[in-house]
C-alpha cells in the first residue's frame, strides 16, 4: 500500500475519532476525499450517528467528487436504513476509487458495501491502516459481534493500589492533569459507568467538564437494590443528561417510580449470586446501543467485570503516595485460585501525566 | 562551566557508578585525567572502598599526570586514614587543575580537600554536574549526614498493588525482564533487605545472579524473634555471602548462637511497639558502613519504613494482572488519618520493562 494512501487514511482516522462518544449506536467513521493530491472533502459521523461521514464529505466536495479518491475508515454501508446507503451515494457522486481501512463486521454490510462499489466499476482498496481502524472501531465491532459494548476500566489509585483511605477519602489521590485526562477519556466513550457504592460514597456527577464539549456521555449506575440517593448530583441532573440505572428485579416499585419520575432510564437485569449478572448488564447496554463504556469502579464492580472477563481495556492512574492496607482496594475480591487464573492484560502505553503515571493495558487476546 | 568539563565529568560519573554496591563504606567515586584533550587515566573506587579513584587514575596516567586536569565526582579526601589523602597524591603528581562535581559532606573533608589543593597552587573548579553527583553519592551523604543508609524500597505487584495471591503465590507476578532488572538494581546497592515474613514465605537467596558480578550485596533480614528457617537458602549460604540479622533483645540465645554458627552477623535493635524500631535498624546498618540499602518488602517492613518516613526512593514494577482484594498488599497498615498525611513521592521515571512497567519515585524533598 502506498505512503500516500496511508497518509490520507491517517487523516480520516483522526477525523473519525471526533465522533467517538457521541455517535452511538453508529461507528465513529472518518472520510477524506482527495482529488489531484488535494483534500476536497472531509467528514465524520455526526452526533447521534447521522449523517454518516461519507455524505458529509461528499457534500463538501460537491461536483469535484467526480473522479476522486475517497478514504474511509470503515466499509461504506450497503443497506437501506433511515437513509440510503453510503455506497450508493459514492457511486452516484461518480468517485473513481475508494480506499477503506477495514471491512464492516455488521452482517447487513460485511463485504457487500465493497461489492456494490466494485460492481459499479469503482476501484476498491482495503486494509489500509487496518490495525488502527480495528482499534478505533473496537466498540462497534464488539457490539455487532458479541452484543455488548467495549469496556474500559479506569482506576486512579495510590502506589499500593488503593482508591481511598480506610475512612473513604479519595479527593484527591491523583493530580489535576490526571483528572483532566479522565474527562477527555469520558468524552471519547458513549457512557460512564459506576457501581452503587461509588455513587453513594462520592456523589459524582460523571459529566465531562472543561473540555469544550456540549455532548455528555450517558451515566450508568449499577445498583441491584436501587438504593441510590434521590437528592444527589445524578438525580438532580437526570432530566438533562441521561442516567441509566441497571437494577435487579427485587428493587422496590417506589424507587423505580421515583427514578423514572426524575427522568432516569431503568434497565432491569438478571441477578447472579448476590450481584447483578455483569454479562446481562452489558448485554442490556449493548442492546440500548452503547459501543464504548468507561467504567470508573468501584472495587466491587471492577472485580465483577474482571472475574467475568468483561474488561477490554484497563487504565491505571497511579500516584506516588502510599495509603496502606486499611485503604479501599481498587479491585475487590476475585476469588482466584492460582496466579495463572488471574486476568492478564498486555501493556499498550506507560507515561507520566502531571505528577502521576498513566498506564494502559488491553485484554491479552485483544493485542493487535 | 564549559561543555568540555561537563563531558569529562559525565565520563567520571559513569566510571564512578561501577563501584556502586561494592565499595561501601566509601563513596563510589570516579576520576578521569585529561591532558591536551586526551584521557590518560581513569579510575573508580575499588572493591571494599580502596584504593580510591584518584590514585587508580594517577597510576594509569604515570608521569603524564604532571600539568593535567583531573575530573573527580567528589571532593578529594584530605585526611590521613588507612592511606595518605588523595589531595596530597594529586599535589605530588603535579596536576594543574582539579574539576570536582561536589563537595564532600564528610566533616573530615568538607571543603578541606579543595583548600589543600588551592594552597598548593592547583586551580580548582567545583559544581560541575553537581546534581547527578549528588544523586550518585546520595547514600554516602545520607550516612555521613544522618547516620543511616539511603533506602530504596522496591515492590513488584499486580495492577491492583498485590504482591502475592491470598494463598501466598507470588511466582511470578512480573516477567523475566523486570526480574532481571531487579538483579541489576541489587548489584548497585550495598545490601538487600527483607522482612522475616518474606524470608519465611519465599525462602529467597537475595543474591545477584546472571549479571557477571562476583561481588554480592549483604543480605539483611529484619526479624524481631529470629524465627527464620535454619535450613533455608540464607542459612545455607551465610558462610560465603554475608547475612546480617536485625533482631530484638527477646530473640532466644539458641537462635542467636545457631545463626552465629552459620556465619551470620547479629545486630540487636531497639523495639518500638510490637516491631523493631526502623530508625534503630537503619542506624545500625549505617554504623556498620552501608550506604545504600535495597528493601524488597514485604508488606509489614514496607509499611514500617514508610510510616517512619525512611524511604528515600520507591520503585514499582507493575504487571498487567488483577489479583483482587484477597491478595497480599504491597504496603501493610499505615494507620493514616487523612489523605494529606500519606507519604508522598515525586516521579522520576516511568516506562515499560518487558511486559510490565517500571516506575521510580523519590521522597518529595529529595527531588532535585
Amino acid at each position: 500500500m502506498s505512503e500516500t494512501d496511508k497518509r490520507f487514511m491517517a487523516m480520516a482516522l483522526s477525523l473519525g475519532r471526533r465522533g467517538m462518544g457521541n455517535c452511538w449506536p453508529n461507528p465513529a467513521v472518518g472520510s477524506v476525499i482527495v482529488k489531484d493530491g488535494r483534500v476536497i472533502g472531509r467528514g465524520w459521523t455526526q452526533p447521534g450517528g447521522r449523517p454518516h461521514s461519507e455524505p458529509v464529505a461528499l457534500a463538501q466536495a460537491g461536483a469535484g467528487a467526480r473522479g476522486s479518491t475517497v478514504y474511509v475508515t470503515l466499509e461504506p454501508c450497503s443497506h437501506y436504513g433511515k437513509t440510503p446507503p453510503c455506497s450508493l451515494a459514492l457511486i452516484e457522486a461518480g468517485v473513481a476509487r475508494v480506499v477503506a481501512a477495514i471491512e464492516d463486521s455488521d452482517p447487513r454490510v460485511s463485504g457487500q458495501g465493497f461489492q456494490m462499489l466494485r460492481d459499479a466499476g469503482i476501484e476498491v482498496t482495503t486494509g489500509v491502516l487496518a490495525e488502527q481502524a480495528a482499534r478505533d472501531h473496537a466498540g462497534f465491532f464488539r457490539r455487532t459481534e458479541q452484543g455488548r459494548p467495549w469496556v474500559t476500566l479506569k482506576m486512579a489509585s495510590s502506589f499500593d493500589g488503593r482508591i481511598a483511605t480506610g475512612s473513604g477519602q479519595s479527593k484527591w489521590i491523583t493530580g489535576p492533569e490526571a483528572r483532566r485526562m479522565v474527562h477527555a477519556m469520558r468524552m471519547r466513550h458513549d457512557a460512564v459507568m459506576v457501581g452503587a457504592g461509588t455513587a453513594r460514597a462520592d456523589d459524582p456527577s460523571l459529566t465531562v467538564r472543561d473540555m469544550g464539549s456540549k455532548q455528555q456521555p450517558v451515566r450508568v449506575v449499577i445498583s441491584r437494590h436501587l438504593d441510590l440517593p434521590l437528592m444527589g448530583q445524578l438525580a438532580r441532573t437526570a432530566k438533562d443528561i441521561p442516567v441509566w440505572l441497571c437494577h435487579g428485579t427485587g428493587a422496590g416499585a417506589e424507587r423505580i417510580q421515583a427514578w423514572e419520575g426524575l427522568g432516569a432510564k431503568l434497565l432491569p437485569c438478571a441477578v447472579h449470586g448476590v450481584q447483578l449478572d455483569p454479562n446481562d448488564i452489558l448485554r442490556q447496554l449493548g442492546q440500548a446501543g452503547l459501543n464504548r463504556v468507561f467504567c470508573e469502579g468501584g472495587s466491587a464492580l471492577a472485580a465483577s467485570l474482571l472475574a467475568f472477563d468483561l474488561v477490554d481495556e484497563l487504565i491505571g492512574f497511579t500516584a506516588g503516595i502510599g495509603i496502606g492496607a486499611e485503604g479501599l482496594p481498587s479491585i475487590g475480591a476475585l476469588g482466584l485460585g492460582r496466579l495463572e487464573e488471574a486476568p492478564r492484560f498486555v501493556l499498550e502505553e506507560a507515561r507520566p501525566v502531571g505528577a502521576d503515571i498513566l498506564h494502559r493495558w488491553v485484554r491479552r487476546q485483544e493485542k493487535m
